[in-house]
């Protein structure tokens, strides 16, 4: 079967993103990441920024959740809390855009929501801590926190919302198609294998 | 850091004992499965059979372990179960094969053994259920279990044996440099790119 979306889950500071956007590139089909929360604020009326920093919590429902709704689409998260009012409006921005065509889908949990399409290729990218340390700091600079100790908050958010909203635990191998870890491959060449599997996939 | 040693993890009936095969036979080193365990019966005392049932099992002080010391080896076993001599005498032997040189090493748990060395390259290949089902029905025969049924008590075992004695979640992405999936990918493919990998470590 063709493999038409390709979806990546990655570890922060792994360079996943980085992957995926050239992957697209190559391929010569969109990319999803950002984009894909601002189609998510375009459908919850959600600020993008407040987005991005709630779609990694695992939920519990917080009061405020409530009595902040989104300005301009009053009631319609139902008693959901803000955290899963968001994965519903997510899954469905997912499934719309897969439909939509040829795609490269960056986190979000997309492995999963896609997971019942047989021309999607899973893959997972990974790094061990230190290239991924190194990476953020040279990226996104230096904070008050070790790097590392930003890279075990980030890996703990994405395994508990994972697993939360998936019931599957994250970087398990089984969930996906391939398993690349960039510290011994490199990012070239880990772009380089998904081109093959998805040429070779028709 | 040219990668000398493949350790290859594996799902039973994925295939990942002939695609390692394959590989040893491409890069011409020494390929260990059947071979490791008559050096571990060499070292033990206890026959190939015996080792081959019982290296997979997690431990448990067995009595009959104590009575049933290995011929030939009295007192050897130091109060340990027969699992955890098994095990012992296992990485030490890992330890010394991959002291000798190139190989490829499948299955007992030797990605965790040789963690700590930086010429190794760890390998895990799994497959969907139902390509499991049918290669291992293929390969071995029908038996009075469904093949399914076989295929959950085989990762049951591995499982717990792995994380009784490495501590690690088996098929942990992260415990590997690359995970493949052979249903997707084919033994072939799987061959190439592991191939692909070692050479352009060099």
């Amino acid at each position: 079967m063709e493999k038409k979306i390709i979806t990546i889950s990655r570890e922060f500071g792994s360079g996943g993103r980085t992957i995926g956007r050239q992957l697209a590139e190559k391929l010569g089909i969109p990319f999803y990441d950002e984009e894909l929360v601002d189609h998510v604020a375009l459908e919850s009326g959600f600020a993008p920024k407040f987005i991005e920093e709630h779609s990694e919590h695992s939920p519990g429902k917080s009061f405020l959740s409530y009595v902040f709704a989104p300005q301009g689409v009053p009631g319609v998260m139902n008693g959901l809390s803000t955290a899963d009012f968001l994965w519903s409006i997510q899954c469905s921005v997912i499934l719309q855009l897969a439909d939509k065509g040829p795609c490269i889908i960056v986190g979000r949990n997309a492995d999963y929501v896609l997971k019942d399409r047989d021309d999607c290729l899973h893959a997972f990218i990974y790094a061990d801590m230190d290239y991924r340390a190194d990476r953020i700091v040279r990226l996104y600079g230096e904070s008050e926190k070790s790097p590392e100790a930003r890279l075990q908050e980030k890996d703990k958010r994405r395994k508990v919302n994972y697993q939360h909203y998936t019931g599957r635990s994250w970087g398990q191998a089984q969930n996906y198609d391939v398993c690349l870890c960039s510290s011994t491959l490199g990012e070239e060449r880990c772009v380089d294998i998904l081109l093959d599997m998805v040429k070779n996939s028709k």
